[in-house]
């Protein structure tokens, strides 16, 4: 069988994470699934998504991306943030590569795992737009709560252990007083911490990083295997291509401002 | 009292759409409401939001004009598209301006006149992403169907009698098997034709573009004369301007590609 | 264009909150909007609706009133009261009138205000009805609490100031324990109070008389201006106007105990 | 054991369903169950429930009819309509009486029989209301469909086997179509019908009086029995009775035209 | 009229508790009805359901009692146990035997007697899956709250004054914290201590073993007078007799470990 | 890395599908993936769970090879009947083993394609629980229809070609009239036949036992990869293991009649 190949995206216009990322992912793929880590070159430099503003600025971009990743051939790509942000705009024009995002693939994860979730949240902020998503996606009667630590993501990767200590906190309090079974941690810039927090307080700890990634992995396969593509019908319809054309909405190169790429096996 | 100033933004690259509905809500504005209807200056010609991946091109842009709105002391304003795109994103940029869409701006209007009410729809491509807005404005349980008069919206206003015609058949089927009680046209490019399928088929038959102008002129009045700003607080705070600076979000001058202006009294 | 003509139903039996309601409204009418706001003459003095039983017996009344309002040309109709009460029944029979609740109109204003609101409300009692409207009208999922003043309706205008501290109290909770973006305050007897609790506490503070009053007005003038009247199709279809001829229904005038007018410009 | 005691409230101004429900009703309660069938006095000849304006007139009757239950130590009292008028209101104020509606009870035993049920209404008014009801009470998702016969109240029991005839074609396309696996038959007035409806279609026919009588004769023995009496806590708190007297709410006779008893045994 | 019989199941490995609920049992029964209390046979000492797993091993031994009770002309049959469990299998199976289960009875009673209601759960552990009943049921939104008293099963009748103090203690607070206006006691085992608590907090106290039960002999008895046995169409019906034939589904006898008679009247 | 492990339980009391689906199987495994393939040594010869009394029959010995599942080391079980029966029983005592079923697997995969899906049913029995398990999963919103294509179990590999050729009508009516944008064929019976389906009617076509079988597999190597364990928490926590052994739940080996293993690579 050949290769899977993943593209993840990092939906922000800086590239300090895509390394970090990429050398995370490249300790979790399977062999031979080849993996491109991109982040754009929009001309601010943002950093996060914390506030949909910010979100707006990157969301033209994804959709950009996406088309990239059906016409490179990618067989999954994943937008790496928890709000899982253009989530449905990128699936519309993907052509035949599923798109994945951390928030939906965490609660279905977890799903298989407990009766119920609690969400670790940097910052209260979030609160609104993340439980929307899980509502969304079904999940919401199984939310036990969301629990802020009060740090904004640029601060998250600061001080890991500062980090993981808060986490550890708010996510005791879940399991005590929400009475949750298991964990998310909702921001993929957490990255590298589940494991810690998952060894001190016994019940599963999704880290939403490996839940997107280990799923876009695994649709990825699945597609090339059953040609199990993303449905063209009905509301999942992309647009005509004359339409595309004529409006020359793809005629510029995407906005990839860098690229980290995992091809040889492990 | 100061004159309520509303902003009118037709999220599209292209000037068409500007004249034709600043002329219509010339005529249906009060006295004393000043309005700027703009469209974007996109470097593609995208003339409609049919599909996602043409919306995901304009959130960035819509975004900036919310901006541009409190900057500019608008009261209110108006993201012409049924779709409500980007409505959440403008909300939270917004300032002390109430920003207003017309999907929700017809469903809260038709609850005041009739219990339950029919969306009648250009494609069977728009029901999920408009049955979903209803769904998470409250509106659910109001929505008696969508039916589809399957004309693109570039062509709804290329022969107006013959959608005219379209939509009151497809809505006295709403009203005959769906039981509906009253109607709203699914899209802001049918203004001016409410009125024929309101005598024709005698329950209320509600406007979008109607009941987003209205509805942003009475909010801005409200915000004038009782101080309703839009709330800062938690889940709707602004991104801290400190940050905004930081990565030059607003640097550059809004995407404005074209501007209509109301001015004068009627 | 004719001035808006507005019915304000006091649904009680005593005419003590007519003036003050009346001089109020008149600080927040527009300019050419006649107003009328009466109370009933029922035999027993009922000047409080808190619970059931004493809302059922002002029913009838309302509902005849709102027939009144058809027949003597007003454009919108108000029940002042917060727990909307008779609104369905009164909307059936209330022919080209629309007809507006506090309640409803509130929670309509705050969702494009802020993406949640908590309710202050005077007892614990009030909570299921309220609670049940709420999430009728669909805004269920926005309702961050209920928090009570533990003020009976008879004593919130007796000494204003320690009201209004109490509503501040309850409203710093409902922000800081319930994660409240915006507050509305749940009874018609706090008239006066809202911009008080708003300086305070820095989010919306909607008063419902306010909301009522002028989504009235709102509604009364597209009313005119665009023909739309309440549906009276299928479950918003009025009785046949033969068959209250035969039972005399509206044989006997509407019970009105008292009249006060807001007819000249401000 | 003492007698059960059932109050059968027709909330209607003629007298002419007493004599026939009554004579139903003696052939389906319990040896040692007394009962008294009243209807209202009411000063216009209502004979139908048909329209919320019509159910608005009979609803302070109602109350004072549940209050006067538990003055005359009534263990249960019916509301003998399957619009389930003024439900709560009466709830509130029975005292030790406990308070059964046709809606809700038809339902609940319905849900003991099947997995869910259509019910069969008289005409497409009918729908809104009692679906509201039904999803209030926790059923929706159990209601297979609404049917309806197209025939006003005054007439259903002009023809009876005219009716019984349309009522089973209409059972049967619900069966049919809409899966139906049990029927309620949503009108009061259609009593003595449902054994032939049920024997033709073969599927439970819920017959709302009989649901409502034997509900209300098994909550009655209950209460005796088990000193379940209504909760009077928070909201389901009755008035004071300080301000019932100091209003003078019951001070005159309840609005009882006629009675009809059933006192010894079968 | 025939005496109505029921058959009340406990599901578990021994006749601990068939001696003392048929002996409270015949404390509640009506005059001339007929109760028989089984406990299964089942090669393991199962005393207690507390768990799925432990669940599971009786479903099969339900289902053939169901079977059996069909068999033997009962009118009704109870499945003593607050987890409901095996209640659809046992309801398809059951013929014209009307099948009761404790948690559905209890909340049917409760919504008659007050707005909400708040479950006593004897560990956290049984909070998912009578919730998830609970829900299922439609009375999701009556659930004041769940409140553990964090004690097992086979713990709950060994000092049943400490249990009723537990009791009393977790009612209260769901009563002022929760504003529960009735509690359920949400395990069979506790019966006779209902009373108490009732008198104690001033609430309706609903024990599932008397819901259930009288719930039964009223289905019952309802079933023999007006011919309402469960449906048997579409999902509600039962496997083919050839299938169950074929299968010698039931072809050994029903797994009756202990049989205690209640036959002659009171 | 180990091989994982996957237990395939087909959870009827014949041996016949053992074969053709460990075949099946074998043809979409990841090299490296060992399964054993199961069914029931139980004493009557069932061979389909269409109706949920023969469900019943099988749901202890479910949760007995669940906890064979977990004491044989396997990373992951199935339960190979669409209906997942006995899923949160088995979940419960299944240790560090995920357990996995057919719908849910379903449902989670297919809203990675799609919208919505439709549910090819063999009959109309089926749709209640069906029905009742998506929306317990939180899919009821993106469920578009279930359309039965009238065949019970023990007929649908009779005749494969008519089978596939009845579900491709149903799947065609899904599409055109129900608006559906994939299809799960709703029988674990089926397999084999979703490619020439996904072909003819070009939507994702999810066949229940690939999507179980290679969710099981992902499912089963995260676990190794990451420590995804079950929680064991709250209501996901296990029986005490004294406790089972008192009761000598599991000392009799596991009802296992008959086994296929698929061991070395392919």
């Amino acid at each position: 069988m050949e290769k899977t190949k993943i593209l993840w995206i990092n939906p922000i216009n800086v590239d300090a994470y895509d390394q970090p990322m990429g050398e995370f992912i490249d300790t979790i793929r399977l062999p031979g699934t080849e993996v491109e880590v991109i982040s754009f070159r929009g001309s601010i430099p943002l950093n996060n998504l914390e506030y949909r503003t910010f979100e707006a600025m990157t969301v033209a971009d994804t959709v950009h991306a996406a088309r990239y990743a059906d016409e490179q051939g990618f067989d999954a790509a994943v937008i790496g943030c928890f709000y899982d942000p253009a989530l449905e705009d990128a699936r519309e024009i993907s052509g035949k590569t599923v798109v994945i995002a951390p928030c939906q693939a965490s609660v279905q994860l977890a799903s298989n795992l407990a009766n119920n979730f609690s969400v670790i949240i940097g910052q209260e902020k979030w609160r609104a737009q993340m439980s929307e998503r899980i509502h969304a996606y079904g999940y919401g009667s199984r939310l036990a709560s969301m629990r802020s630590i009060d740090i904004p993501v640029p601060d998250l990767q600061k001080d890991c252990e500062y980090t993981a200590e808060k986490i550890i906190d708010a996510g005791r309090l879940a399991i005590q007083e929400d009475k949750a079974e298991s964990l998310i941690l909702g921001c993929t810039c957490t990255f590298g911490l589940f494991e810690t927090v998952q060894k001190e307080l016994n019940v599963p700890v999704i880290d939403p990083i490996v839940a997107a990634f280990k799923s876009a992995e695994f649709m990825g396969s699945l597609k090339k295997q059953f040609q199990w593509y993303p449905s063209r019908k009905w509301t999942s319809a992309a647009p005509p291509e004359e339409l595309i054309q004529s409006f020359g909405l793809f005629k510029n190169p995407p906005s990839i401002g860098n690229r980290y790429l995992l091809k040889e096996a492990l």
